[in-house]
């Protein structure tokens, strides 16, 4: 089995940190440059800085009229009318313009009756100072600007200016060589063999880097070579702040970094009670931080949050701002072990008065869940899992602002749930839709815990042949309507060309099925069809294969690894395979009365509507969309 | 007089935003860039991105371990144990490897049994497909990755290269050209003459159009001449998106900007309902949007934020999104008028669980007031103000995390205030000191109404010649502590070398003498001072005349604008003038007893009692530290 290494330990988060960052409290220092003020913005300035002149730098006319020596107008009235002389008793002056002895009052241009081009009148006396600006009324010289460690903003930079100063020392920005790692690993630019895999991670770094307040130095792939590997790293920790290796940071035959690492230096951690994220390697070479992240994708993204951005911090001077913790209802059970802290990626709602998590997929190679994430519900370490319903803690890092303006869909999956959010957040900004997919019985059930706006559903009534409503009517006993969404054609989903010959349903016992989920309207579907057949699920070799949206069933049967599964139409066009028509169902959204009249919602249907959306459907192929948006209440008579 | 353009008008904020955004929602378009995917953080896509291929791209080994035939594995158990030859039975695999026909599961290696180099045992069957990652798992070709308008992130670079992009689309950012104007107007590197003003505005805007997803073209200041201002707008309008000239916007003689823009163009609007920020101009210019944003540097922000800010969001794409407004205690009365809608500056404190406003200098030219702003209050236009102790709304630009881990100082200024708070920022990240100056006995009155969580005051107690705890005991019926500060000489701050030959309070009747606001400590000290050498207010000239802190007195002696004024040692010699010592008075903090667990509050108290800050005060001079830190209590016996 060759050399594996076996000895990752499973040190406790915060006490990981606490060792690792402990170690370079005394040796990592900030380092600083002198900076154009202009060139400053987002910059961490070194230390306080004091204004070098006042602003305004003279007293200044706060009015645009005349100044005048205040003692002069004493006996101004409407009745004994003062009359003064243009540059003897009185000068024009604009707003900001100096007022210089022996002149110490303005006089607004409104109160000020002209009498010829030298001579004006007026008929009220002038308090001293009224109408001026003193010499620095806004900054004084000497005056503290900006405190040590401040951040430079815009409103900073114009202050700056205004104070006399035209250089800051900032901290630099730590500068981070980046490793990706592994022999399978490819550029995104060159053209994958079998086996091979795309190299994203070593990006997502340099812009996290980037985001954080560092420089990024990225580094082409380097093949799993001990002794490259090894050279690469001595070489980059002379010349950069902290070295990132990406991959090999866990147990397999190929993992070398972590031998490296002791060989160059010193392996302080090796192995976290997190996850995703276990495998992270927190070394030390030459006095430099070395961190190992792990190769799948969400476990290297929290790693870098939990480990390289509190290390650049005490480079950066960048406060770790804690998240922005809400408390929010979790929609489903979910069991954790007690041997590790688990970040699980929620999408959030606020559902009526309450904040809903839904918990995304939890594998570490699921890169796209953190993308359609809204925060994370940690599960701490010593936590069994929490039960549905119950109340969590979410680290958002998506605003409140735009989860309450955002559609919670929770239910059965389809390729339109996609493009509405898409024309929603291009056509309505400000709105959006988030749906999670647990298919459509799942959807019905966190609709009625109040977890939801809308579950979208396709669920047949066997007796009655009439597609939701009568599931709807059963189960709630609020008011509820139905939009009408789509009619969709479902069938088998076969190789192009469709080599097996395959007929209909009876033909799936000869080849390699691959099924949707329990609960999944199309599962139902499925099974239904069996009946009707007469056919047993043992006799369909695959049936427990489970596989969660159309599109991934698409890409089973396209790679080979099925010869069918069941699907719609669109789902099989987007991925040019051959399609056998089984029937067509009907897609729709039920919804509690009391959100139709949401503006979110309303944005919803008009979108449904349009002719845009048509288009769209007409596009994928397979869609029908006469009766889109129409609204059934569960009241009416059903037809 | 000139010409007057006096005919600004008072258009509500709403209305001509509407007006002006509703001209452009036609005409201007987002403007497209393609760039490739490693250099799109932050960027804005233009359209919906799917996926160009799967991920993984291929059936991966989840675990490191064989690749076998489940359907061969069949019967394995303890007792019965199978054994597997390399390579015809299994292969080895790591995690990520491929897995192609006919293998299809994955044991762990840690369910192998190794009997030499190339046979192994299992004692279980595995069933098909487990810990195999199916093609797609993460992401299935032509499945939506990100929608229209999404603003790019690290994690969307990652999963951009995974699903196989490698160049997106992107928000062409708008090129903003931005032209300062003023004859008296300099570059921040020339040296000032009398009646010049350092051009700072133009600076922060390119900085806000920086930070608003444009870019900015900066140019030098123009003199206030019609023809090279017009000239210079023509030809910006051909070359940018957007045009914005600062100053000429008010209806000052030299104002030109409203008339060379109705010569070119459309004067849409031309003043808006609000305070600061009135003189604004909205003009269209050959379809491109022209802005005259007024000279003081608060109204051209407010202006900036209302107006610039939408206009560029049009070519952006960037959001709008609202602040984040929260309610807060209002700490003092405000008056504003009916026919403006008024943005105050305020500081914002958590004290207890209230959160606390305290108003900021309400001038245009304070934009030492933004600086120090964590939000803005604001009066809605057909307000009369608001009472103290008032719920408003306020929004926010500051976070609460924040916020919260702060200590809210109301009271009388002295410089120490500037240099503890830098101290806590800099020594303690994470720790935030405000302070709001209104005097002595206003910040008592503050802390009694629960408005602050500390006071510093000097309190002269006439009766017993004590200094502030008799105030505090008179005052509050809670209990109180007094938190020790400094002692510091206090006299008249006089010019350098004394020309006037001032000895005591009593030459003061023959000089221009600038007095402190009512309620500072420092006047409270002069006013006993004057009773005690039985001189009347009135014969002091000058002594209506009020500055805010002791720095601003000083600034007004040594420009000249007065002969003396009262205020502390340090601020006499930061500002190298001369002193004639009046007396030593003890400047303390009162503070609520429950207010002394803070975590900020102990801060605030080893920072006082450090050798770094008694260095400190050691350069200012006039400071005498022995007690700083020292705690008294309202019980205890006062010597």
């Amino acid at each position: 089995m060759g050399k594996r290494n076996l000895y990752l330990k499973n040190t406790p988060l915060e006490e990981a940190l606490s060792i690792y960052t402990d170690a370079f409290k005394s040796i990592l220092k900030m380092q600083y440059e002198e900076l154009p003020v202009e060139k400053s913005l987002g910059r961490i300035l070194k230390e306080a800085v004091y204004a070098g002149c006042s602003s305004p730098l003279f007293n200044a006319a706060a009015m645009d009229g005349i100044a005048v020596i205040s003692t002069d107008t004493k006996g101004a009235s409407e009745r004994t009318p003062l009359t003064l002389k243009k540059n003897k008793d009185f000068i024009v002056v604009d707003t900001g313009d100096p007022i210089n002895f022996p002149y110490d009052a303005v006089i607004m241009a409104e109160d000020v009756i002209e009498i010829d081009d030298d001579t004006v009148q007026i008929i009220e006396a002038a308090t001293g100072w009224q109408h001026i600006r003193p010499i620095g009324e806004d900054i004084v010289t000497g005056e503290m600007l900006l405190p040590s460690l401040h951040k430079i903003r815009p409103i900073d930079i114009g202050v700056l200016f205004s104070g006399g100063i035209i250089k800051i020392n900032v901290v630099k920005r730590p500068e981070i060589g980046i490793f990706p790692t592994g022999t399978e690993i490819i550029e995104p630019t060159q053209t994958p063999k079998d086996g091979d895999i795309i190299e994203s991670n070593s990006r997502m770094f340099e812009a996290m880097v980037t985001s954080y307040g560092g420089t990024a130095y990225r580094f082409p792939p380097i093949e799993d070579d001990y002794n490259k590997i090894k050279t690469a790293i001595e070489e980059a920790v002379n010349k950069f702040d902290m070295v990132i290796v990406n991959a090999g940071s866990s147990a397999g035959t190929e993992d070398f970094t972590v031998h490296i690492l002791r060989e160059l230096g010193e392996v302080l951690i090796h192995g976290v009670a997190i996850k995703p994220g276990k495998p992270v390697i927190l070394a030390i070479v030459k006095g430099k931080p070395v961190i190992g992240l792990p190769g799948y994708p969400v476990s290297a993204y929290i790693d870098f949050e939990n480990f390289v951005k509190p290390v650049m911090s005490l480079m950066t001077g960048e406060p770790t701002s804690d998240n922005n913790v809400v408390d929010a209802v979790i929609s489903k059970r979910m069991i954790s072990s007690l041997k590790h802290k688990e970040y699980v990626r929620v999408k959030v709602g606020q559902v009526g008065d309450k904040l809903v998590a839904s918990p995304l997929a939890r594998g570490a190679g699921a890169a796209m869940s953190l993308v359609r994430a809204d925060g994370f519900c940690v599960i701490e370490q010593n936590c069994e899992g929490v039960e549905a319903g119950e109340i969590v803690k979410v680290e958002l890092y998506r605003s409140l602002q735009e989860i309450r303006h955002t559609i919670v869909a929770i239910g059965s999956h389809d390729l339109i749930l996609d493009l509405i959010s898409d024309l929603m957040s291009s056509n309505y900004p400000g709105n959006y839709l988030s749906s999670t997919h647990i298919g459509s019985m799942g959807g019905l059930m966190a609709l009625k815990r109040g977890e939801a706006h809308i579950a979208p559903t396709h669920l047949l009534d066997e007796a009655t042949g009439i597609y939701n409503m009568p599931y709807i009517k059963k189960m709630f006993e609020e008011p509820m309507a139905l939009i009408k969404g789509v009619k969709r054609i479902q069938g088998l989903i076969v190789q192009k060309g469709n080599p097996l010959n395959l007929k209909d349903i009876s033909d799936l016992k000869k080849c390699r099925y691959v099924n949707r989920q329990r609960g999944a309207g199309t599962r139902v579907l499925f099974d239904y069809k069996l009946k009707q057949a007469g056919i047993d699920s043992l006799e369909i070799p695959g049936y427990d294969r489970e596989s969660a949206t159309h599109m991934a069933v698409a890409a089973l049967v396209s790679s080979g690894s099925a010869d069918a599964g069941m699907g719609i139409f669109a789902a099989a066009k987007a991925m040019q395979l051959d399609f056998i028509e089984i029937g067509q169902e009907e897609y729709d959204f039920a919804i509690p009365v009391k959100h139709l009249k949401l503006p979110e919602v309303i944005t919803f249907i008009n979108i449904l509507k349009s002719d845009e959306f048509h288009v769209c459907l007409d596009k994928f192929g397979g869609y029908e969309y006469s009766q889109s948006g129409k609204l059934c209440y569960m009241d009416e008579e059903i037809i």
